[in-house]
């Protein structure tokens, strides 16, 4: 079936926050060369403008110490690995969205822990010392980096207290808001905090009551944080968990719930809502991550969340990660944008092509944006198909689109999917080989890039421009016009025959 | 049609002369960057051992000079830029190929010159003065570089004496052999040096000529050079020489006819003989350099040249080249592997995969190799269509190959022509522009890549491997057959129904 | 002797030009890789706003070129390599300050030509010609990089038309200023152009008489340009030229000369004066360039200058020259702050330094400027002393200065001169080689770095801080006060006893 | 008092192990960026060729893991991060000196830990577990790197089983050796493997224990190891551990002792004595490391240790380190040759000095070694004082030494101390701050280099070179003499006085 679409000559503004955030492996992780490589190729690409991840307060990063003192124990901060990281953030033009989180051991109050690595997630055994310790945090950052700077770094509070990320209460999570963002404020009163940082359980309750806390006793807030995923339940197999995905709108409904139960509250409603986590599956050990499937599932989400949220931060740009332990192999489902040794997956172009999108929306349905800025159209499609056998049908259009300034274009086609940026069946070809060989990464990087194409294209006689997009199974693709000045003519004694087969 | 062909399991030694020398621009430009950057690029890909070309005597590299002095003129040699050239070659793991010419303003003896660069081709006006420049040079560099080092760079005296390049006479030329042969040799008698440099003009007569005049003088030689192109009568037009080529075993005739003639004197008989200079067209503005035609043509060249010649130097390496003038837009009929900007053109492809055949030949035709190296198949394939609507009907192969020690295998194929690895319909699709901008650069860079796909090949029953190979006109591909251990079985949990899609 | 000098806690505007603009071999360098070396070397430390230098429109650049049609030769522009040098500039971050110059082949009236490489110095053949010409490549300047880029670019037409870079006649001139600044004002008013580029010969008649005739014709100017150099009359000798200098407030004598003409012409008056060339000799083979001398001489004209003048390009950044013949030896006598290798003279580090200045001067002399950025000194000496056998006394200071917002401050201290930052000692030390060796260009490099100290200062009890400097003969040197937070106090248990021998 | 020392013009060969092994933090820092930065830092003026340290085994490397299965856990191999380590090292030209420790979580049969990172020193709770892991890392290593290569890299079993390292019996760490070396020697019987890896408790007992045990089992042994430090008892106090230190010949006495031990036991008399850790302090948070006191310390260790042992490796190469904390502040006591920051500490330079001594040693006391390479001196003082007041008498010595191929040489100095390659003076200048900025690293960075100078050297007239050294408290120097042919003559024109204070 082929959809025939006459796309309009104006549009509405295309709230496109792709780029806003990603999410990261644990604080300390950003120490690794492996990660900074990474983190330069989706900058490169994508630029996205913040990072958020856990594990700031965490014992590897080594900011809360105790020294014994003849007068009992003495709190000191050591900076070294967090000055670190966020030079090498600010380097790489991307900036953090700070987590507060998880508790240093000489501040817990149990021994529950999460993932391989171990983070603390009982309530602090002192509050004030937490108090002391985020506030002494901030303002070493503001001192290193500037007040101006550190105002534009957002402050979220813990993370997903209503699961096992939090040994305590809803109520002590409450009051861990309220010293942290006093102490946040007290550093400037300009650096926006916010929470709850919940995950999709016990959503709306969590929200209400957390709104109301805040409302009630008059604290600060500049921003609503919560995260979604996609996945139905596990199915836990060897060194994998299998999750198939719920419908690929599942997660704009959600938003707009959230913003629904926002506009409760006089003084929630309006703010920014970012959701500091998302992804398909919530396990990166699932092989969902590196399909092209999840990368045409989350084109889908990208193409109206903007409408929502504020921000979504992809959960996360690497695969430099170890909440299920250190990755057994190149590709093992982990949730990164770029696996092990830089290879790209699917779900990278992705990014990389709604960062280039234009800031107009002139066409929207659910397989499909054309997007426009000024005298370029930039096109995106997409096709998830959650059956495996790709046995679907094309999606196919025929476009109608308002012509540019020249009547020759460029069309610009980038493709993913099949045989190309489909690295993990490039991997499986290679047989699957744990870690690569300098030959084997030479051809898995070079097979990770999309199929690129290019094409003169013609406006009619009435000044439109008609192109064709086929989106097969799992497929996802970017087309992009722009005006071409053909500057032939100027080529004095250029004949097309001596050639050999130019077109 | 199909051509079926069952591959032997033993063949013969291949004899692979394809990375052993590339011709360059006159030896100044090497002080540029973007020729160091070309020179980077096809040595990371192709790995060249020499590098030949003009002008280390020219006045732009200031090594002959003379100061007034009472007593008159005084010679002086300047070796800042030959240094430094040198030194960028060796970095680059380069070793000169050394051209003796041409002639230092102060040494002319008239007024002809050749190219926009303004080669003196005169003789000298005082041999001795020109046998001591030779000997103080070549004496500077077994000095800065060491003997065991410098004896093993080729020298060459002159450059096509035999046609514009030279002002002088035949016996002029057999002078100029003969008192540089022996400077050279007087600096380290293990240089090699070779001559007479002639371009396919009078060919037997210079060559009979030159052997004679060697062989009764008993002077030193240790090399045969010559030139070949492949081009018919140029057209010019505008900016451009327009050439068709000749039938592309032409070059392989010639080669088989100097062996011959060389056959006849016993101290030139067995000698190395070097094709110092070849390429299809010898106009540095002739649109079918930039073409897959001439990727093509070229690779039915290096599968058999090697038979006869022990090197063929592709004239030239990169399109920073300014013989014809500096180039008036980034794709322009340049000699180049490397077209400006460092577009890498299709021929590039040619030599790059040319430099990662096997060592052992298993089967050849006028359109395909076959090549092993112990558990390694590497195929090359060409179709040459001089016609330029490519109107040729593809051709076709099966291959039965004896099989690898592993059923399975990687089959990597990649392929230029088409839409792909063709940056001169990318170019013409950007409306040919000068020079480029960054997103130009980007689009022109990704679109020279060659189309590459892999796929999982497994050994029939009886253990042989089947492959087929389709050639479009004017196409170019090379495949590699690796032996792959597949690991999926190490891999608890694994289960492809859960990869959507993956085969 | 020893001055006494209490530094006022207020001053003035340092008006410091010394990054503004400096001076480059001929455009067609640009290509060269050792060139964009040095140009590094420059930028990272120095920062340069605008180069300037000659050779635009020289044939090698390539731009105005001619084609054979039936209707006669038919201009053509040829902008590969402009595009590519001003990329290379932009890149660095470093702005050009065009010369309109010298004539190209086809459009010159006769055969007069300057230096080694041959720049063509007669008037057009076609003045019309000529206009197109400057218009075009303007206008293309302004396509690629945008109109409010190439509005900052000043233009300047020609260089030393009163001496023998112009075959031409005074009138003749002035025409050619008329035409090419009408040329670059259709292509954007807001361009800067200006003249006349004279060097210091017979200086007041050529200004009055330019200015007269701007005046009188109403033309545009937007800045005046001239040129100074502190050479008396050279001594020719072997390779050398040798010159000694002039007392070395001559040149600011000059300055204050050219504003006071400039005030005779209401047009003219408060123009920006830009000395679009100045160095000690005229030279690039007189070894005064090499020497601290030279460093010490040049810093007392920086420490003054910008009272008159709103910049002063240091003729020239970079040894990669050939003005004069490519250079012999790696130093030479050129006119760079650059050596050969990549070689730091010891000119660098009087722009160096003074691209660190503060910008308030709170104490000026002959020998030493004190100047202030808030919270901080940056202090400069020289000691300029043309004997040649270094027996002057040093010169010596008691400084006393207002404190810092700390007690506790870190002097820094950078020297240069006798046996360090010296690399024409060490280059000699070596036996003066033509060109260097890994070894002897490691050594070299790291000779030419200035004498770095450090050390604490503690402000007395009153407040004030007391620095001595002393300038031995032919010595420059920096010292940076800044004040320091003291942290000692925070380490737990730090004992300076254990450090063996911690001040 | 000043030394006379006549050099005579033949020595010995001299026995510099300085460059053959370096120690390392745990393997897991490895991943590091900052880590592999300073590892570049001294690659490139050092070329170790072996690295040496702790945690192959340890959790975070993450090779050891178990899955759960019906049939019971089931051991599995993660070589993700192992081969990351060790792609990094051969890209640095440095192999592996492999420790097998500590034990892996899953392998563990206590809970005893050491270290702030918590490495576990208990026995297996299966040596046939263990020895599977051993064989199979060697084999898995073998298979990636292999064999020829692995087979040049040493095993040491376990580290420090004298003291907490271990918590089992010396039995036991008998019998862990002995089934680890049987695994390795299954992988290939090339690999040398050895032990007992003490430090300096009970050191004659467990080799003399050892040795009778490899003897009477007639268990594969290639290498004799142990561990040597300076230190006299701590003094801790906060975030310091004080050490002073033992007569810096006590550790050239250990090693004699270890040898004639050795020589008692037939099969292992004239084996390798590896001295797989040495420092100074073996404490990383003590001061001493970081001065000029232990870099003069070391160079006489270094100076002699050669005759005794076939490598001593510098505990360690950098101060990203964790065994006590990750580190407050750039410097901070730590082990490194490198601090935080790439801050090139004393110590580096004692070994690149090492690195560079001649193959012949012409003369040794205990402050100075005269060395030759042929035609070329290589002179290292140093001058090592435990007070801390720096008030002893400076070393000094004349030198006469035979002439080289020139009379006319360059004598290269470099110093270490006082105001120069100190930058703990320099870091305390600038108020000892936590991390740096911008400016302070620069600043910092090039404090760390030593005080070059450079002068001419001319022989007397007996032919003799003539050189005095001076040595303050608490320095390192070296001097190189090296032949130069003076040019100066070649340079028409040059004339000294036109240089202004050359000499």
């Amino acid at each position: 079936m082929i959809r025939s679409v006459t796309v309009p000559a104006a549009g509405v503004p295309f709230k496109n926050n792709a780029a806003y955030c990603v999410g990261t492996g644990r604080m300390g992780l950003a120490l690794q060369q492996e990660y900074l490589d990474h983190l330069d190729l989706v900058q490169e690409a994508i630029r996205f403008r913040y990072i958020r991840g856990h594990g700031l307060f965490c014992d590897d990063m080594s900011i809360y110490r105790e020294l014994d003192s003849p007068e009992g124990p003495r709190p000191y901060y050591n900076f070294t690995y967090l000055d670190r990281v966020v030079d090498s953030y600010l380097a790489r033009g991307i900036r953090p969205f700070l987590e507060l989180g998880f508790m240093p051991e000489k501040l817990k109050s149990g021994e529950q822990t999460i993932f391989y690595w171990k983070g603390n997630v009982t309530p602090p055994n002192d509050f004030d010392k937490w108090e002391i310790l985020v506030e002494h945090t901030l303002a070493h950052l503001a001192e290193r980096y500037g007040h101006d700077e550190v105002a534009t770094w957002p402050v979220e509070v813990w993370n997903e207290p209503n699961i096992g990320f939090w040994a305590g209460t809803m109520q002590e999570y409450f009051h861990l808001y309220e010293v942290s963002a006093r102490a946040v404020k007290r550093v400037d009163p300009r650096i926006p905090v916010g929470g709850p940082a919940i995950c999709g359980v016990d959503t709306e309750h969590w929200l209400r009551s957390f709104f109301s806390f805040v409302t009630e006793n008059d604290l600060p807030i500049d921003m609503v944080t919560r995260h979604c995923y996609a996945a139905n339940q596990p199915r836990r197999e060897g060194f994998y968990v299998h999750h198939s995905l719920r419908k690929n709108d599942i997660m704009i409904d959600e938003l707009r719930e959230t913003r629904q139960i926002m506009d409760d509250y006089p003084r929630i409603a309006g703010l920014p809502l970012h959701i500091t986590e998302f992804s398909t599956s919530y396990v990166p050990r699932c092989p969902v991550h590196d399909t092209v499937y999840n990368a045409a599932y989350i084109a889908r989400i990208l193409s109206e969340a903007g409408d929502y949220a504020d921000s979504y931060s992809y959960w996360t740009f690497s695969d430099v990660f170890e909440e299920a332990d250190v990755p057994i192999s190149v590709l093992h489902g982990g949730f990164g944008l770029v696996g092990l040794e830089s290879i790209k997956k699917p779900t990278f172009w992705t990014f990389a092509f709604f960062s280039r999108a234009g800031g107009e929306l002139v066409y929207r349905d659910e397989n499909l944006i054309v997007t426009r800025d000024g005298d370029r159209y930039a096109i995106i499609g997409w096709h998830a198909d959650a059956t495996t056998d790709q046995s679907a049908e094309p999606i196919s259009y025929n476009l109608r689109l308002p012509g540019l300034s020249s009547p020759q274009c460029l069309l610009l086609k980038q493709s993913v999917g099949g045989k190309h940026a489909n690295p993990l069946q490039t991997w499986s070809n290679l047989g699957k080989p744990y870690t690569l060989d300098d030959a084997q990464r030479r051809i898995l990087r070079a097979s990770a890039e999309p199929l690129q194409r290019d094409e003169k294209l013609f406006a009619r006689e009435d000044g439109w421009l008609e192109v064709s997009v086929s989106l097969p199974s799992n497929h996802l693709c970017m087309l992009e016009i722009t005006p071409v000045e053909d500057r032939t003519v100027t080529y004095a004694g250029f004949d097309a025959r001596e050639h050999y087969g130019l077109e």
